[in-house]
């Protein structure tokens, strides 16, 4: 069935019936000119959005509606995390073409409520339009947490080590595969990375703990790639960093399909992006209690490098010192 | 200048240097995963967000980067002033065509920050990407209230008054002049409602006024047209409505300019759409005090009808009686 067979109000009636009981919090939720809901007195707003668009973010021939629909707030929780904040409404906004079926939204809206409720996440509001030629999704997610848990990218200090949780690269090289196989994995690697690219788990237990113990000192999530977002970190903090090659993670399905020379493996992973890793900046101090923590957490933890004194910008190097950088540059929407 | 010569950083700079100082609240803006604020406490967080895409909300060869840029958030602005509720913090997401330039992404921000600032609002974060065809724009808008001011659309009660704000139909009217004449006016007439379809203006001291002294049971704004919103508030409240022809405020420049028969004028207005007046339901008892205080809106005023009691559903009226309602369809995206 089309869209135009059941129109904007159908559209949203769609939604509204998969959205129920109203989570503690949301006092009134879709059907307002706004959504009202309340906040732990006590606790901070954090405010996050991200928007996905057909043909730059995402390509409806690789990816099914539904792990669409979960990827659209997965990537607001991975901001959420990244903050060791807590999750807690989401507004979704869809431009959607005439063509469209309502299967698909069916499906798309299916997997949004699959992680929002994974994740104790209410759907209050959003917006919907027609779309002359492309799908286009915007969500908003807005959270909470105490202001002295929260962490910025801007607290990291000369010495800290740098940790990244996870394995990198393997979305970007399950968006290739995804490519070239049309979307049809031929084999578990192939569709381990693609996995990675299409349905991506946001860090948020491992983002609150960071946070709520005082251990990471800086964060940020790893979506523009490791290098990108390291410097954002070297920026808001007024540090540089050291990254070790050999340190950096790979997953195994990676390193069999990356089709660099092995010894580049590691810069698919650095350049990157998409990843959703969180990377953070932790006192060497602290070493053991997060080791200890990170001993239950199936994503795993690496120690990376290290945070180095200002002016020094990101480097980095293998055995034999500095590689060459030219390689890097994080993904410009519009370069 | 194109925006591919400054790149999304560049663009997300461009946006970040016009914001200063930071309002009351922020506590972190944009340039972290997520924006950290902080409402009064003891109210509720109000939340509203709406999309414009290209082609479908706008046109750009009617409106300047300006008028659309005060729009866009001017549209959630009236959604929060529905609410009774005090806007506090934005997120802009902005998906761009690369031919765009940085002049028009400059005069755009300058709009938005415009009227966030004369409304105390903080753009505290956003996203941005590049778009194929067309340039969408996705707002969401926070805004804070004591839960005992809020006004949803669920409290009219059979005997309230029914009452509009401003005029109706001279937005619809000045979208079809606007297309008429390419966006250049050739009479003051066709100005004002050019100006009244491209830089709606918020109603928000006098739905914080409504709501703050508990004259509104239900409000909402007139969005979709007034025919298809007082729809909205009946089937929130279980309410009927009747809404008297000959009551209905309409321009001088719409009454000048209407192009159907005279006596069909207040068909354009019932249906209009886009006019981002309040309509609400007011207990009979209070119109006395109602009066008194509109009398200092320069956008004055009206009593268009009366709440009725269900299953009644919306019945417009002229002296003679009903009127055929044939006309009548709210706006729909995919119909």
């Amino acid at each position: 069935m089309e869209l135009r067979e059941i129109g904007e109000f159908g559209l949203i009636d769609r939604i509204k019936k998969n959205i129920f009981p109203l989570l503690p919090g949301v006092i009134r939720g879709m059907g307002d000119d706004a959504a009202i809901s309340s906040l732990t007195s006590g606790t901070e707003l954090v405010s996050t959005t991200d928007l996905l668009v057909e043909g730059v973010h995402f390509n409806l021939s690789f990816t099914s509606a539904h792990l669409l629909g979960r990827k659209s707030l997965a990537v607001n929780l991975s901001d959420i995390a990244a903050m060791g904040a807590n999750p807690r409404f989401a507004l979704l906004s869809l431009a959607v073409p005439m063509k469209t079926t309502v299967e698909f939204i069916d499906d798309f809206i299916r997997g949004f409520l699959e992680i929002s409720g994974a994740y104790d996440v209410s759907l209050i509001g959003g917006d919907t339009s027609s779309s002359p030629e492309r799908l286009f999704i915007s969500v908003t997610l807005l959270g909470e947490g105490k202001k002295e848990n929260l962490v910025c990218r801007c607290g990291a200090q000369p010495g800290d080590d740098l940790y990244v949780t996870g394995t990198l690269g393997d979305s970007l090289l399950g968006m290739q595969v995804a490519q070239k196989r049309g979307g049809k994995p031929t084999s578990a690697d192939e569709a381990y990375l693609m996995e990675r690219h299409l349905n991506p788990i946001p860090r948020l237990p491992e983002g609150k703990t960071l946070a709520g113990r005082g251990l990471a000192r800086a964060m940020i999530d790893v979506s523009d790639g490791l290098y990108s977002d390291l410097r954002h970190i070297c920026e808001e903090s007024r540090v540089g960093a050291t990254v070790w090659v050999e340190r950096i993670p790979l997953s195994v399905p990676f390193q069999s399909l990356a089709t660099v020379p092995k010894e580049q493996n590691w810069q698919l992973a650095v350049k990157g992006g998409e990843d959703y890793e969180l990377l953070f900046a932790v006192a060497p101090e602290k070493a053991w209690e997060l080791k200890e923590l990170a001993r239950h957490w199936k994503c795993g933890l690496t120690c990376i490098g290290k945070v180095e004194p200002f002016p020094q910008g990101v480097t980095i190097r293998n055995e034999q010192g500095p590689v060459d950088d030219a390689f890097l540059k994080g993904y410009d929407h519009f370069a």
